[in-house]
């Protein structure tokens, strides 16, 4: 790091801030400019921002030079991370489509949505049986019985699971109805939880929190990554600027930069960035464009009488229509699209 | 609500909706406008957003009229809440100023920093035991131990204690040796904790999120208030913006935005806001002058030595400053300083 | 619009509201709910915002049923409007590019670049002569030396020219030596510009304001197609957020949601957006494939010696693989590359 | 400024640097990091950002470590600035309060509004007559009329003027029927304007940005003052962010941080920040404590016909109700109310 020191700061003021980082146990090296003092700290020391030499006499500001996080960046593992979810890879060549309804709401709806998900060659079957939601008085979701279901569709498509989690101490009931265990945007930094599906061993999707940097994402999955769990996807869904028109801004540019950044696959959610289903067909074509390894979609057989978020949520014939529309994306970035919707898609034409 | 057509809406799609409203348990009234078509619903039915009429043929937008919040809202209770804490009241006349350390670190520093609170008059001693932090890496709080700490500071000093919570399960734990639980930021919409602090009983003190709307934060006090638990304390803590001079942007007008939409009590926090003790007096000043209840203050005898947020922190001699600062604000609008404080600086004077 | 009068409204409160909507014209239709009285105010008078009738006595709020730009809505004009620059489209099949330097800084660095561009197929060149810069110490651009380089360049390589005007007074010279006039994101709300950009006939490319809403920037297209010219081309070229990880966040949701909104063309630029060239790449596939009619890119050939905005630019060999990059995703869209691009990339392959 | 080298930097890419950083005129500082290499760039030239030094092999980020601006920073001059208007002191211990409609509408409306403004005590009356306005079929302003309906009133009433410029050849129009010329927020970075309002040598308020830093907004004041004008005033007029139920957010904390890295006045504008005439009275509470130098005001006699901004003008009642709240947050802070305000408040005690 580098210590900035205010220009009238006194020759004590920068020699105690030497002090203070021989103490940390950095060895520092002054450099006199014309118009005031800089101290670069050299060492292997780990920093934890603040630092408390920000307080110090004479110390304008503390510059990091090394990101926080290590066990996600690609500087500690350079090759992308490919997660393994029995047969199926999410981070190779093929994309993967995770699709279902916001709500697992009943049987027959679930397994409906399934069977159309199946169909498309979609390779996971999401579905949420705990809700978080703004209102107290909002659905909360089927619990147990919502994972009943989950099982059951799984058992009877093989399609894998996604499913969310919303408390660490429930982490243990979910691991054992689904494959992928999700940790939504609004438990970003519900740092318990983090650590607790690290200690699942499960895969686990990390959403981005509304108004999360970069920087925070990835340090939110450095604490999975610190639990010995490296089966982490990253999951872009919008965040929150002064824009209206959709319900949150979808980060494109995130998604190059966070490859650069980390070795871990990243995948989008255009329904919950946008809010509107007639959207997630152009941004699911701009991620895949931009380079992520999935994509996750909320449909719905009967959006205007969904639980929740039928705005966003396209019909099972929508859905296909939107695999049909990123497939020549796909190829034109040099990814595969799911086995039978290659074939379908290729019968198609 | 009122559902507004598209201008090239079928009138079968506007009978189609006319239906769908009368099956939901709303009277639909019809105004044919030049352009186009718009329904208002008549009923007393609670409607949770997004309602399903969206995605029907011919709708373009469906606009809300009442706010979705109940009990927090000032249209439900119009005059203003006290929340009492013994014989505290949070809410009247009197601020209530809420001072320590960010964490606490041993028993020594919490009482020292303990001692000096109560020297000032503040009424309630603050200290983190279980602490969320971005990094994994971080040093996470004492735990159990921290609040044994706690407990035997209030005892020493006769201050309330207020700590954080970040799990459900810790509720009791925490409940058992605390006056008011602190639910964070970060979980503003952890809503299976807010839940559980709900059914605690016990007064909250609920921060805004950082990317949180009014609305939003309103949302999530009434699931606290839905548990029967009418004792709770709001706390502005700064939103995130675009602009990085600042940790965060301390949103002034949502204080008496706030209490013009509800009856609850109001406090600000201006060290997280503006991640700088230096900006912590004006700020208090400020948030006074706006019409809060109350501050919450971080302070560390060895700010350079703090184990977090070291930066902004007040030293108690800073602390007692901006008390003496904030003295003839409260004044200014009508509110009283605590006992202590009111004496010693008249005596100052 | 609709009036939204308070729960404790009185009767009279409601009738002068009522006057006053016929007095502006307006025929109003009461809803008497269970809750509170709202008002339907029926005709075709326009309406601006805010109407006057907010601080009526029992008021509530006033909301807007209809967007309030006209010319530019896809409503008054249901086809794509494509913009004629010679005989070169925009908005239609074929894409567009538009590359070379930020700022014009000599002769020699402009043709250069210029050929360069040329041979890549691109048919605009970009090259700033006024330009806005943050800090009065920045190198402001070569005026109409710039201009008359850029004319050179046009003479010598047959491309198309854009380039920034910044001031009202400067419009007739700036329209002198160039195809299509940029509005830049500074200026999209510098009104007295848009109208006399709008007054000279001239095609207009007109750059998103960095904290706009969508509605602004349509709003702001409106200024200029009220002054009869309807040659606008639309920029989304990144929104300030809090996301400090790159320059600005580029909106991709804004390029379908505008161009439902819209009939005119919409172009991005993905080097200011992000700041980096290294971006460039993902973020035009990514535009592509989200529908854009072209693309505006930073070039220059010894981008660490640029004057402005180096970081940012390309390399002609890097936009030489930016565009056979997009030219699969261009296929996979429906739209062509240009002439000679698509014959050079089909002879690589 | 700091050029941090990337981990993987061959030694040769360090020598460029250094080699390019002694061709900029700097004296190179290396510095070998366990990790990485980092140089220090030692000397006086000015640095402007980006330096092209981001973009040569090797390195992956350019810190700055002086601020860019010079002649507004507290370090150039430690001095807090007045600002002379006349005898009128900007900047001084007496609060300055600048109160009127948002635009000249006609003559009876501006002179009841003056000789209300004037009752009060406030020293400066505000009114558009040229008006930036979000459509371009608003009310634009009476333009020339508007000036010499507001020379009259100053004429009659002996209140000091500040009315808005729009565009660089009309700022010699305006100096000639005003005190002080606004620049808008819409216009803080219409670098030609500011260097106009510059050069005129007239006393400038520059309100800041929706978007803008407060370094861009420290930059834009640097235009002016680099033009030799030293009279200039700031102005928080809040910044867009995503919270939508005030118009924009006060930023409360840039007033004591711009303070503290500025040595000019900076006033606040609670009107357009709120849009809400309600919140004007705790925004100004709040804004003179956080310790700004003067208010503006919007006032109308009849807001509910006011052409522009009725919503969040105040009626002169309410106006001198606000102006009695505040009086006690000025004492309070050690600021003088106006002659004529204190004397009244007094006499009404």
């Amino acid at each position: 790091m580098i210590v900035v020191m205010k220009q009238d700061a006194q020759m004590e003021e920068v020699e105690k801030v030497e002090e203070r980082l021989v103490e940390m146990g950095f060895s520092p090296h002054r450099i006199q400019g014309t118009g005031r003092v800089v101290i670069g700290a050299v060492g292997e020391q780990k920093v934890v921002f603040p630092t408390g030499l920000e307080v110090l006499a004479g110390v304008e500001k503390v510059v990091p030079i090394t990101a926080p996080y290590k066990l996600v960046s690609r500087q500690s593992k350079e090759a992308s991370s490919v997660v393994r979810v029995g047969e199926l890879k999410i981070g190779g060549k093929e994309l993967v489509f995770m699709a279902g309804p916001c709500a697992v709401e009943n049987e027959d709806q679930l397994l409906t949505i399934a069977r159309s998900v199946r169909a498309t060659g979609a390779q996971v079957l999401r579905g949420g049986a705990f809700k978080p939601r703004s209102s107290p008085y909002s659905f909360q979701g089927l619990e147990l019985q919502g994972l009943q279901m989950l099982k059951k569709a799984r058992q009877e498509t093989g399609l894998k699971i996604v499913t969310e989690v919303i408390t660490p101490q429930e982490v243990d009931l979910v691991a054992g109805y689904t494959d992928i265990i999700q940790v939504g945007a609004r438990n970003m930094q519900n740092f318990a939880l983090l650590r607790e599906v690290g200690r699942s061993g499960m895969p686990v999707l990390l959403k981005r929190g509304l108004a999360a940097t970069l920087e925070e994402w990835l340090m939110a999955a450095e604490y999975i990554l610190a639990e010995n769990n490296f089966q982490l996807i990253l999951c872009e869904r919008g965040i929150r600027t002064f824009e209206t028109s959709t319900r949150s801004t979808l980060d494109i540019s995130a998604i190059p930069q966070v490859q650069e950044l980390s070795h871990l696959p990243v995948i989008a959610d255009p329904c919950h960035s946008s809010g509107s289903w007639r959207l997630a067909a152009p941004l699911s074509r701009a991620s895949v464009a931009a380079g992520v390894d999935g994509l996750l979609i909320e449909i719905h057989h009967k959006p205007d009488e969904a639980l929740c978020d039928g705005p966003q949520s396209l019909t099972p014939e929508n859905f296909e229509n939107l695999m049909a529309a990123v497939a020549p994306i796909a190829a034109a970035v040099g990814r595969s699209m799911p086995g039978n919707a290659e074939s379908r898609i290729t019968e198609d034409l």
